[in-house]
């Protein structure tokens, strides 16, 4: 935005790009670097740090530059800018410097002393500092629904996918449920008779480490602008500019760890090919987080588990953890689509994974909207999973609902974005074989770059230009549309 | 404090100790993680924050919190702390923020670059960044000198080593290089006679790793609170309450690296043991950089090169890097004493260290008082290294002028610190053999416990309490010594 009515907006809104900049590394070192007793002086830093964004975002300033474009002849970019901007500031807007500090300090807290709880499968224990993040959630929630006249759960969801309601995942979840646990007991049929190689461990971790960056290069990751390091959780944090991701590693297991480098690192090319002249706007930056999971996953279901990418790692898994029939291609295709129903979301094959998601969204509507309280949430966890998975996790929160970082964290309404992600994902690789019918072809003979290019024209070039729905439409013709995601998985699991 | 009208300041002062948690963590991962590609967004972000503490140092808001304790009766401890955020808070008021600033970026700038033309051997590079480097450090030196009454130089050195001017440096200097050129030339002719085994590498990197976690652990480091990671220049850098050191390893080489780690496991005691009720506030910070190294050479010249600590951990260098015969205890002893001239300050032995420091403490004098330009460092640099050590570096930038970070950084008036440091330290450990006369034999039985008693209760706990001559009276009885440094000296390698 070189407007000059502009310019006293974009100056502000740098400023608080910077800011972020520390936020980010201190969240990212917080996760990934620091010893226990950083704790308490790390939450208080950055409690004081979002208090200081808060204020800047809320005060009268920034309000009076707000003021200065209205009715200001602006083109479409700077229109589009304006509106993100716009977003942000009225959200802030809503809620007060003390809940904002309240939050940044329970949600340090409460994650950091989670790390130790989780396993330790101490539930009790994260009672206690959950059930102020709960509270002070709901006290967002809260204000911010008043002002959009939608439910608490609905204002929360919005800020991680503008624009989506609880009715419309209802609908679509509902869709879901109702093909989903069919096909996976198809799928665990036709399986049945598949005669699958499990690897042999232990596999070094240093070996998995060294395997897992080549897959990162394979993957087009830039490691000039960012690194790989480890974390309970696995995520990709940092900044564009800089990008951490980061994984955990089971001598056991090395499908873990290589599945979620792939995943992370799809969010690490969004983030690292966003358009660099406007990083320090809101108009640059990543869309959302169904637009953000839509690109790990389409790095770790799209193209990560297909044959055609495990046929083209295979040499890699062999050079890194020798050599093993288990590591033919068609094997590891067959092990990396394999279907089993079990604990853990991150590790989830792709046929499960919607239903875990599915058990967190109806399980944090709940809480959010005030129907249950936080201690109802490890009865519901077992009966839910029972239900869609099969699984029994009584009494075992720590590979139960003590297992993700997002609760302890208070991103309330992220969970849907996975699952929107999926499908987004779904409807870009169709629209992708529908330009490039040889798409398949090109994957097959190692070429990823048509992936990439389509992805970074359609989606990592675009950043926050458009909203969700006219960024899909743009990129695909229409917008989010379920059926994609569905054949996309009788295709691949029945063959159908 | 908890006198109600301190009770402001302390808070702006609490928030400011917050705020510079965050500039702490961020300065470690530029130096120690950040990849290439973050260095513009980082140095933007660090400069951000450098202003907006700036400016609440400066603002009508704390000079108001000033006014309100006037008069106000206030206990010792009270009085203490007052003066140490007065001291902060009138240097800062000399200082524009746009300098601020500035400074910031240029530094940042210029000690990233740096970290390539330092491998690079590329002076010239360098030069384009350093001279704004120095141009504006000589900008805030003037400020700082008008309102002190000092040299340029002077009002630098005072933010490392407060109360210190150059014309007490020059007079404990000039003794030094009085007595010491004989005193090398002395023990080299000493030690020509000595038949030192030279250790054969390769040293394994991972095993120099391990063997430096041991020596941390028997030197006291607390790993819940702090971490050993890698960097171009080793330092202690982090926040009292997750203390990040950092080393380098060469693989021919593991003595470099292990007196690195025992050298900043001395600063990260001290900053460990910080009293931890007033971290937050100026008065329970460490007392100067002078004292800062006083403690990593406590620990790497007093204790780490003593016959009785080499003979304590020969046991677990051959435990990690294998027998050999240079690994028994009396030849450890020789190594690490040996004195032979070289080129880098950091890995120079105990004897020709104070000659790297009174080169570059001349040349810095110079440089900021306006008596040479940048570019007339190399020449200077190459006639005093022949002069005080008979090394050639001429053209040899990376092993010359290019080899500290602290120029780079912008901290002129930081090097003598360190032989104040050795000079201190000798000095406590007299005390503390005066007082302990059996501390050798203690030493030789493995215990450690009684040179951290001593340096926790008359240093670490002190923080700023008392201003620096007043520390090392009430720890020695009387205030700098130099001549304790020279007996040490004297003792150990000429056995006199």
């Amino acid at each position: 935005m070189t407007n000059l009515a502009t310019q006293a907006l974009t100056a502000t809104f740098t400023r608080l790009y910077r800011l972020s900049h520390l936020a980010s590394m201190a969240a990212w070192d917080q996760a990934a670097m620091m010893p226990p007793k950083g704790s308490e002086a790390r939450a208080t830093a950055l409690a004081e740090l979002q208090v200081l964004m808060h204020q800047t975002l809320t005060g009268a300033e920034l309000a009076d530059q707000f003021r200065a474009v209205d009715g200001v002849p602006l083109d479409d970019v700077e229109q589009a800018s304006l509106r993100e901007m716009r977003r942000q500031w009225q959200q802030a807007n809503l809620l007060p410097n003390r809940l904002v500090e309240a939050q940044s300090l329970a949600q340090s807290r409460c994650e950091h002393a989670w790390r130790k709880q989780r396993k330790e499968n101490d539930w009790q224990g994260f009672l206690e500092n959950f059930r102020e993040v709960v509270e002070l959630a709901r006290q967002e929630g809260s204000l911010l629904a008043d002002a959009a006249g939608t439910s608490v759960y609905d204002a929360l969801m919005d800020k991680y996918e503008p624009g989506m309601r609880s009715a419309e995942i209802d609908r679509i979840f509902g869709d879901v449920k109702g093909w989903l646990p069919e096909l996976i007991r198809k799928t665990m049929e036709k399986q049945a008779a598949d005669a699958v190689i499990v690897p042999q461990g232990p596999f070094p971790i240093d070996q998995q480490r060294a395997l897992g960056l080549k897959i990162m290069t394979l993957l087009g990751f830039d490691f000039e602008a960012g690194r790989l390091d480890v974390s309970t959780h696995p995520f990709c944090g940092g900044v564009a500019e800089d990008v951490r991701i980061t994984t955990r590693y089971s001598e056991d297991d090395f499908m873990r760890s290589l599945m979620g480098i792939v995943h992370e690192t799809g969010h690490a090319r969004y983030e690292q090919n966003l358009p660099r002249e406007q990083l320090h706007l809101p108009v640059g930056q990543a869309r959302s987080m169904g637009i953000h999971e839509s690109q790990s996953l389409s790095f770790e279901m799209q193209v990560g588990r297909s044959p055609q990418f495990l046929a083209l790692i295979a040499p890699l898994v062999q050079q890194h953890l020798g050599q093993q029939s288990a590591f033919e291609a068609t094997n590891l295709a067959a092990l990396f689509t394999r279907v089993r129903p079990g604990f853990i979301r991150v590790d989830a094959d792709e046929l499960t994974y919607p239903a875990h998601v599915i058990l967190r969204y109806e399980i944090e509507r709940a809480l959010m909207d005030g129907e249950i309280e936080a201690e109802d949430i490890p009865a519901l966890w077992d009966e839910k999973m029972m239900a869609y998975l099969g699984v029994d996790t009584r009494g075992n929160f720590q590979h139960g609902c003590l297992q993700d970082i997002h609760w302890p964290g208070g991103s309330f309404g992220y969970f849907p974005s996975y699952t929107l992600g999926s499908m987004y994902a779904a409807q870009f690789f169709a629209s992708m074989r529908r330009a490039q019918p040889n798409l398949d072809a090109q994957l097959q003979a190692g070429q990823l770059t048509p992936v990439f290019n389509w992805l970074g024209q359609h989606i990592w070039q675009q950043a926050s230009r458009w909203e969700t729905a006219e960024l899909v439409t743009r990129a695909t013709g229409e917008t989010l549309n379920p059926v994609y995601f569905r054949q996309h998985l009788e295709r691949r699991y029945l063959g159908a």
